[in-house]
Formats: C-alpha cells, sequence, structure tokens
C-alpha cells in the first residue's frame, strides 16, 4: 500500500482566466472550525452572505445565495428550475461558455434556438432584439463575459426588451462579476450567475446566483416539498417539476429562507470563503476594484503590445480581465507555455474550438491582479519568447507597463 | 451600508450525525494556495486522491472520485447518470433519506417501487431479494447508514443477488463511510456514494462516489460529449441522453481520466481538504478507525443508561456512530437542546418525521468522535436535563463512559 505524504503544492503566480490565486484572507477564513449547519451563529453568516452577494450584484432581490457546486452548477440551477421540457429558449453563442448553455439548456428538454457569430465578436444587442421578436422564446440566455474569447456582450437594453416582451432574462455573469459592471436591478436582468474563482478570488466550488421576483412566480408553480421534511399544506403534485432535487431553487429558497427546512448540508468552509471574498470585494469598493481590474488590463495590453505581438481582443467589446495574444506565426503555443509553468511557476491558458492554437490568454482576476504578477508575466513571456527563437522587441514590454503604472518616472527619464 | 466584519465564529463541540467538526490538518490543508486545475501538480493531486478513495472504499474501481457538491450531489450524479425514464428503480425506506432516493429517482422519470419498515428497523435482506425477485428492477437504491433513526442495513448479500438478477445495485454509505466498514467489491456493490461531512471529518461540499464496470458500460451508451470541446470521432445523437450535465458520470469520467476534458473546474480547496482527510484515515488505518468509533459508541450508550434515560436504537442493527436517545416524557428535547448549544456550546441533533419531538440524535463521527467530546456531552447533557427538572442519576453517566475507556481505574476504586 502506498503511503501517502502531506500535501506539498508548488506556489503558482497563475494570470489565467480562472481559477486564479485566491486572496490570503479567504485561505485563512477557510481554515476556522466549522459550525452545525442549523446553528444560529451558522445562519447569521448565511444571511450576511446573502446581504453581502446583493451589494456585489448590485441588485436588491431577496433570493441571492450560492448554490454548493462549481460555476456550471449555479447555470444548471438556474436553467433547470426555469425550463421545462419544451419551453423556447434563445442562445445567442460567440464562444465556448454560449454552447454550454445550449448544452444545459437541452438537458431540459427545452426548445433551443440559437444565433450564432464568429469567435471574436459579440452581437449588437438590437439583433438580438430582432432574434427575440422572431423566436418569442421564455427565456433568452447569455454570456456577459466570453472568457474563450476574451469578449464582452453588452446587456443594458435586452433585460427591458424582454420584459416587454414578457421574456425572462439569464444571464452567465460568472467572468465579470465582481471585476466588472454587472447591474442586474438597472439593466433588468431576471436572474444571473456569477462564479467564484474569478474576479471574487475564492476558489472554486460555489456559484452565487441572484434571481427576482419574476423567476420566483416561476418556480413556485413547480415547488415540491420532498418527501421525509414535508408538512401539511405543501403541495405534492405539480405540473412540470423541476427535473432535479439538488438543483430545485424552490427548496433551496426554503432552506436560506426564513422556513430553514433541510435540504442538503451547506458546504461550511467554502461559504465562510465566500463571505470572506464578498467582504473583501465590498471593502475594496466596487468602483475601486473595477477601475484596478482596467488598469492592469492597460499594463498588460501595452506590454505586450511594446513587446511586438498582437492582441486577438483589442476590440471595444474587449472582455476587460482577459487578454488574448496572437500566438506568432512559426511559434509553439504550448512549448511557451510549459516554459512559462516549469520555469518561471506562471501559469497561462489556451484557447478552445476554433481559437485552440491560436491565441494565449492571460487573465487579470481578483487577486491575481496585481503589478508583481503583470511584471512576472510580461518579463517570463519575452524570455519564453527569445528562448524559443522569437523576434520581439527586447525589454519594451516592462518599460510600456511601467509607462501606464508611473508615468511621471518616465518623465524623469526623457528629461 | 452596512458594513461586514471579518469572520468571527464560536467554536463548537459538535456531537450530531453531521457535519461534525473538521480534523485540524483538513482546515490547514484548506488554507494551501491553489493550483490551476491542469497544472501537473494538481492533476497529481486528484490521481493522488483517487487511488486513497479507492482504499478507503475497499475497491480497485478506476472510477472512484468525488462530485463537486455535497452528499447529495453525489447520490444524484450516480441516479442520474443511471436512470433513463421509466426505468424501474427499487428503494428499501427506513427512514428519511429513503425518501431521499425516491425523491432524486423520480426526478429522472424513474418508475418508483418502494418497500417501507417502521422507523427504527432494517429489513431482512431476504425480504429485499423477495422485492428484487417481484418488481425486476434495473436499480436497487439503498440506504446503508439511516442517520434519521441510527439504524444500519445490513448490505452483504445484496450484491450477490442483484448480479445474479442483473440488477444495478447503487448504495449511499454517506453516513457510514470512513466510519464503519463499507466493502464495495467484496459487496459486490455496482456504485457507492460516500459523505465528506461525517466519519471523514472533512467540511460538506464534497461527495466521493465510486462505480464498477457494469455502471461505466451503461455509461458509456449514454455519453455525449460536450459542444465546445468536442472532437471528430465523439459520439453526438445517443438515445437516453444523461438528463444533467453538471452530474454527467460519462463527462465527469473524461476529466477525471486521462483524457484530461475541461468540464467544471474542479474544487481546489475542497479537493486538498478531501486528500488530507482520506491520507488521515489512512493513517489511522481503517481497523483501527472504524473501532474507535466503537469504542466511544459505547462510552455513550453506557454513559445515557447509567444517567437513567433510554436509547431508542440500542438493537443489533444500531448505527455505530449515531446514538438514539428517548426524550425523557415531560421534557421538551428542544428546550434541552438550546441549552446544551447556549449554555455549553455543544451540538446535539433532533430528528424527522415521526421521531420528529421525540429523540435526540448523538453523533460521535471522525474528528468528533473522541474522549473529550464524549464527557463533554454526557456531563452537560445531565446538568441541562436536571436543570429542566428530570429525574436522572447523577454523577453516573461520566463513571460509566470511564468504565468503558479506564476498567483498571474501576477496580482500584472497588478495591
Amino acid at each position: 500500500m502506498t503511503v501517502f505524504r502531506e500535501l506539498n503544492t508548488p506556489l503558482r503566480t497563475i494570470m489565467t482566466p480562472g481559477p486564479v490565486e485566491v486572496d490570503p484572507r479567504v485561505l485563512r477564513a477557510m481554515s476556522t472550525p466549522i459550525l452545525g449547519q442549523f446553528d444560529p451563529a451558522f445562519t447569521q453568516i448565511m444571511n450576511e452572505t446573502m446581504e453581502m452577494l446583493r451589494q456585489v450584484f448590485q441588485t436588491k432581490n431577496q433570493w441571492t445565495f450560492p448554490i454548493d457546486g462549481t460555476s456550471r452548477s449555479g447555470i444548471e440551477a438556474v436553467l433547470t428550475s426555469i425550463l421545462a421540457p419544451g419551453d423556447k429558449v434563445l442562445i445567442p453563442i460567440f464562444g465556448r461558455f454560449g454552447h454550454l448553455l445550449t448544452e444545459i439548456a437541452e438537458r431540459n428538454g427545452a426548445e433551443i434556438h440559437t444565433i450564432e457569430t464568429e469567435w471574436g465578436q459579440v452581437f449588437d444587442q438590437d439583433e438580438i432584439i430582432k432574434a427575440m421578436e422572431r423566436v418569442k422564446p421564455k427565456v433568452l440566455a447569455i454570456v456577459h463575459g466570453e472568457t474563450s474569447t476574451g469578449c464582452m456582450q453588452p446587456l443594458d437594453k435586452l433585460g427591458k426588451a424582454c420584459r416587454e416582451m414578457d421574456i425572462l432574462c439569464v444571464v452567465d455573469a460568472v467572468a465579470t462579476i465582481a471585476g466588472t459592471e454587472v447591474k442586474v436591478d438597472e439593466w433588468q436582468l431576471d436572474a444571473v450567475i456569477g462564479g467564484t474563482q474569478k474576479c471574487f478570488s475564492v476558489p472554486s466550488g460555489m456559484a452565487p446566483i441572484t434571481y427576482n421576483e419574476r423567476v420566483e412566480k416561476l418556480l413556485a408553480s413547480r415547488k415540491k416539498v420532498e418527501r421525509g421534511v414535508r408538512t401539511t399544506g405543501d403541495a405534492v403534485d405539480v405540473r412540470n417539476p423541476i427535473q432535479s432535487n439538488y438543483f430545485d431553487l424552490s427548496q433551496l429558497q426554503d432552506y436560506w429562507g426564513p422556513r430553514r427546512l433541510n435540504h442538503h448540508t451547506e458546504a461550511t468552509s467554502m461559504l465562510y470563503a465566500l463571505r470572506e471574498g464578498a467582504r473583501i470585494v465590498l471593502e475594496e469598493g466596487l468602483e475601486e476594484r473595477f477601475s484596478r481590474h482596467r488598469l492592469h488590463e492597460k499594463a498588460i495590453m501595452e506590454g505586450i503590445k511594446a513587446m511586438g505581438l498582437t492582441l486577438f481582443n483589442d476590440v471595444t467589446w474587449k472582455l476587460p480581465m482577459v487578454t488574448c495574444v496572437n500566438i506568432p506565426e512559426g511559434i509553439d503555443g504550448e512549448a511557451i507555455r510549459s516554459m512559462l509553468l516549469g520555469q518561471f511557476g506562471i501559469e497561462i491558458a489556451s484557447s478552445f474550438g476554433p481559437l485552440h492554437g491560436k491565441i494565449w490568454r492571460i487573465g487579470a482576476m481578483g487577486y491575481s491582479c496585481r503589478k508583481e504578477n503583470v511584471f512576472a508575466v510580461l518579463s517570463a513571456l519575452e524570455a519564453a519568447l527569445i528562448r524559443n527563437g522569437a523576434s520581439v522587441q527586447r525589454g519594451e514590454a516592462l518599460q510600456a507597463a511601467l509607462n501606464v503604472y508611473d508615468p511621471a518616472s518616465r518623465m524623469a527619464v526623457m528629461m
């Protein structure tokens, strides 16, 4: 029998579109001894986390809580709880995670309608609205930040249009929440799913979601309290019951709400992590946090360009926390990534589908989004490219980044 | 805007049937900085965890890995991946968690057949086999340790009988894994779900599962690789596709197996916790760990009886890690539980359904299963009962527990 040793991991600089480095305060919070799930000290933590998440989502929605699973579990919980067999759903696709929405929706027997655009593009909102008029779906499901292409879909007109046409607007904001504006109430989004392992800088394993009364009303019509905890007055037979127990939002409401009806056993340590992560987001301030993401994005973009490389997503709809770099002709993208990890302990990402082998994706999210990491990834990338025979402008990347961070010192050199 | 303070939790003695106290080494492991999910250092941790889980499940099954969700997510992943609409499933029910199996199975459109026995009883295995002969189900789904009643169902004959009748045997071993024998291979169980937050002493948030080639073969017939990561040769149209993306074991195999196909983002810190928890279980030794659970069980049982209380589950089929105590006539069970928590910082559990208000459930699981905790719960319970006007044998409970732990010192007093 093999004897296994204690956990002993290398320390990495993680500059991918997630999972990213976890804030040390979050790591520390996870080592807190646990509480029972119905301990009043614990239910208070549940309530506090809901309140903090509301602020991050910029919403007044009562139902704002995490699903106990990774980000896609949040998407599945929302879609499974809303969609019944035969329901029409419209999904605009501009990258891999649009496809994921179709995968999840079709497992619920929904009738899938898609519109697609080339990877690297986003949709004009009017084009989506036209498709809504044509398809007349029950649900519009759309990705906000598409990490596979580094693009961000504008959403501000869609919620209003959905409301006028009696469509529910479901948004995957896994990549954008806590990194850039996700204005749930102002944009009139009906259900939004966030991620923890990206701009939140909390480990993967929970998916904060929020939804409004329009969704709540629909859930109420599909609600069934489970045998074993059911009491008189609870509905037993319903039309179109939700096809998952674990992801049944109508039951989860009774667990997160005042009824406190036993469902799963809440993932205590992950909740501690999420509470601390949300607290740190709010302590920094949403505006300040979004500005920080834009600052480091600029430093990365300027550094990459100064090196002589080109950006795949240097567009007005660029996702601020993911910079996609075209792999130069003749260079093996994976050899560079291996060298970054093996020699420098730095991780950047490749991509999927039509972009596989064509771009690198450099993330700058949450705790990973800081100056030291930007300098580290730029200098290591330059060194690895030189080592692999690429022609780059030597020494320019860090100067360009310094120009973003410290323009005054540039003046001094020039004078 | 409310300003939230840092996490500040009371320290509890948790003597419930879960979640229980987490081993401090596991808490520490969770504060390890994270790795990317495809970092070779991380995939090695995935592989090591699979190997350790195989040892805990006493199986050679290749497919032994955690689902990223709480225990019931593991149950749902197994049942959803196996059951297609119209499939017959037989579920023997002897407490709340048998009902949960029906809840999950029926959401998959399965045809549910149940046999029930009174809460507090278990089934004669021959009775279950007779029902299998009558119903001829595709799946037998059964709970091993029913924490709602403190009873443990013998399973050793069922797997063999299932194999003879070409039935898949699915076992919920959430409460028993790492606390008492769960011999997956010897008992010929086809799929088994364990829990982390009970005898494993890892926080809730992952569900280790294992399944054999019989299940794998069935999954292969339902397998679909998702759009966005699909390549040539992957099946596109299948009969009876699995109705969940998140819980699709055929896709999860490609993530945990050598293909390493992107699915969800593994819950890094929970995996660190599970790896450390499994390592601690194996370091202690399965036999030693099971003996420890029986030793403290005995001390609790003797202490309770010496106090003058009676046990609900003083039966040969008692679940070793849960002791159910009849609430004495005229005593408000909830008042006692409140006093234990409020004055002593000790949590014990109430129960569900027909046993609600009739019994307390005292757990002794994993790291919570230790001498100090047994003494603490017995002395606090005695004090709370006296304080609430119950007639108890004063001072006898701890003596009875000491007789279990240290019989020699009793002799000295008697001489």
